[in-house]
């Protein structure tokens, strides 16, 4: 043991910062972390800040054109109290299947504001989104045949946008969505062809504009810039090409949160004033056209702390291991298993004990059977007991819609918004 | 395209023809598996054998001496119709949570063949384990004396046996469950303290054995035998120094299946006749003692075929993808994010065009709005179109319990066995 509580990583000591910190203990929304967990009746949960979501709103008015639409990915998280949240704080909402579509209505987003996304939408999806007059984000010229067809059927003119693939990435990705062989998009090449085809069924296909999303979870400001500028490039291009009218260019998102020691926050002042140029050029080329800025984890994933509770506290081979109720069946990103090729730690505290006195490496792992269960592995904590209660920030975006909850069959996490 | 359907992988054949192939269609249970989507409504599916569960246990009592007990772990499939399929087939029931107990109890396990073991069980599910009478592996100190406390409540006696944390691992395991730090079971230096305290509160707790399982996944039949027997020979140690009567001894499993090209399956015939000789070392220490085989995939995986439809083909770069209606969020292990260092696909084939007069190189993929969405990456099948069905093999186990089903809010999974 040691008595340095700075050897707590930094990260997860500024995140933790972001909240209240009152008796050593974190405090969301006003409310201890340990009233929270009695609360919520003492399972493993996700806590999501209200607090968080508007300062990061905030944030981005702030630096981003006032010309630039927002739109939240629901992929992101589909929370339905979260979803209705942000729902009031943005203009539109951009959606990844058809549930996804019933919780943006039911949110009350205007069917105008809601684009579908998603490589495999099938004849069902297609039709519930044509039916529901959202825009939908056709990903190749096969989509487009199937889309007309149903319109036909349902005697309705269907709101089209081309997602397209560019021909250059997005550097420095956490996941690169464009460039090179993908599934998502049209390559450009066939772009020609599929506008080709809007323009000979007009009574059945509205076209309004073009999505291009090169990567995701990006941190470096000067590669996001370049690809926003490179997209609008190629739009404008395009649509000169074509001679279409554009009234919508999504760009996509990719803004990136530091899930890692080391990582540093995107700068968004950076972004800010490039977009301003961004905006000015599309509106010389494009007069009139709505740009939508596309975020899902930066907008969520600092609001959510993810609270799972100490069981056993035991040593092995003078490791110690803090056995906690939940792990990856809640949270699979925390345990490196959702693309990481190699396993990093989630920032982390004891949410009861912050800044302990005294700390101490330790591995915390989850319930399950299995050694893939590791949620910190020789990380530093405060020294923790039975009863204490494991914090991980950055638990807003691809939490537990993302794990496999169903993963023997163990306690299920509970999810609030405060 | 070549004409040359023996370049679809060698292991994807071989594990096609353990299953029917009427009119170059899968069949199984004698139904076409293209009327089997057509029955489960065409939503992706996972449909299991129980010719292949019959087979597989068939083989083990072929080669396995007839005094070892065979116990299914639920945590490896904990499909309803299954559990209780498999429960009149083998001897006992392995449980990893108390959702799982559940289903071994409505399956009619006697609970006197259900044992529970878990690094983080809460009081909770200690009590329904005590409540329920059947047998807690107990993985430390601490959890004993949690056991003995309750059991006091309750006014009954806890079955109980120890988990060891043996000193050994078992090599070239897919996962490493034994040897080094860990948090499973208890290191052998702590054994003989926790006997101490057994030994201390007699009116409630009973001791019956013990449990080492120090791997899984396994396909190398010397590795295993030398495995298990240095678990023996650590309990008759065990046994011999503390003076305590085991009743039973679980060895854990860890008998692997193929999952990649090039995979040989387990020389079971080798690993049985080893088994001979390890009953008879037990009979001579522990008389009376029951040898306990626990298996999972083993049981399983080679029963299960996952069943996805192809919504979209397209081609990006020269590459040709197929888009299915489901993917990792009904098979994460197959998209390569379950454990798997480096992503390897599972053996696969087009179901209703088995051998193909044409195949080609593809890229198989799931609906998600994510890269990390891959089924195949490469791989050789027969050219397939809209309305193929992809058929995933070796997905008996491990399959949907262990996957993130709400990704996305895509279309859910149905499982059916036949």
């Amino acid at each position: 043991m040691k008595t340095l509580s700075q050897e707590v990583s930094t990260l997860s000591m500024q995140l933790a910062e972001t909240f209240s910190i009152v008796d050593n203990c974190l405090e969301i929304g006003g409310i201890s972390l340990e009233r929270l967990a009695e609360q919520v009746g003492q399972k493993p949960f996700f806590v999501y800040s209200r607090r968080h979501i508007d300062e990061r709103v905030n944030l981005l008015r702030e630096h981003i054109p006032p010309q630039v639409s927002i739109h939240y990915a629901v992929k992101a998280n589909p929370f339905v109290p979260l979803v209705h949240y942000m729902a009031s704080k943005v203009e539109g909402v951009d959606i990844a299947s058809a549930s996804e579509l019933l919780i943006a209505l039911n949110a009350g987003v205007d069917p105008q504001d809601i684009s579908f996304a998603g490589p495999g939408k099938n004849d069902a999806d297609l039709k519930q989104a044509i039916a529901a007059r959202i825009l939908i984000n056709v990903e190749s010229e096969n989509e487009l045949h199937r889309i007309h067809a149903i319109a036909q059927t349902l005697n309705e003119r269907a709101r089209i946008a081309l997602r397209v693939n560019p021909d250059y990435r997005l550097n420095s990705s956490g996941m690169r969505m464009g460039g090179g062989p993908l599934q998502f998009g049209m390559d450009v090449q066939y772009v020609k062809a599929v506008l080709g085809v809007v323009r000979d069924y007009p009574e059945y296909l509205q076209f309004e504009g073009f999505q291009i999303f090169p990567g995701s979870q990006n941190l470096n400001a000067d590669h996001i810039i370049e690809a926003q500028h490179k997209a609008l490039d190629l739009v404008i291009t395009l649509a000169r090409e074509s001679g279409v009218m554009v009234q919508r260019f999504n760009l996509g998102g990719g803004f990136g949160v530091p899930y890692f020691e080391g990582d540093q926050e995107l700068d968004l002042p950076k972004i800010g004033l490039s977009m301003q140029q961004l905006v000015d050029k599309a509106e010389a080329a494009m007069p009139g056209v709505e740009i939508i800025l596309e975020l899902g984890r930066y907008l969520v994933a600092p609001a959510g702390i993810y609270v799972t509770k100490v069981v056993e506290r035991k040593v092995s081979h003078d490791v110690v291991y803090l056995v906690t109720e939940g792990g990856m069946n809640h949270h699979l990103a925390a345990s490196g298993h959702l693309g990481q090729l190699i396993r990093r730690n989630y920032p982390i505290v004891i949410g009861n004990r912050v800044a302990g006195e005294t700390v101490e490496k330790v591995n915390v792992v989850g319930p399950l059977c299995t050694p893939l269960d590791v949620l910190l592995n020789q990380g530093t904590l405060t020294v923790a007991h039975p009863g204490d209660l494991v914090a991980i920030f950055q638990s807003g975006a691809y939490g537990l819609s993302a794990s496999p909850v169903g993963f023997l069959s163990q306690t299920q996490a509970v999810e609030i918004l405060i």
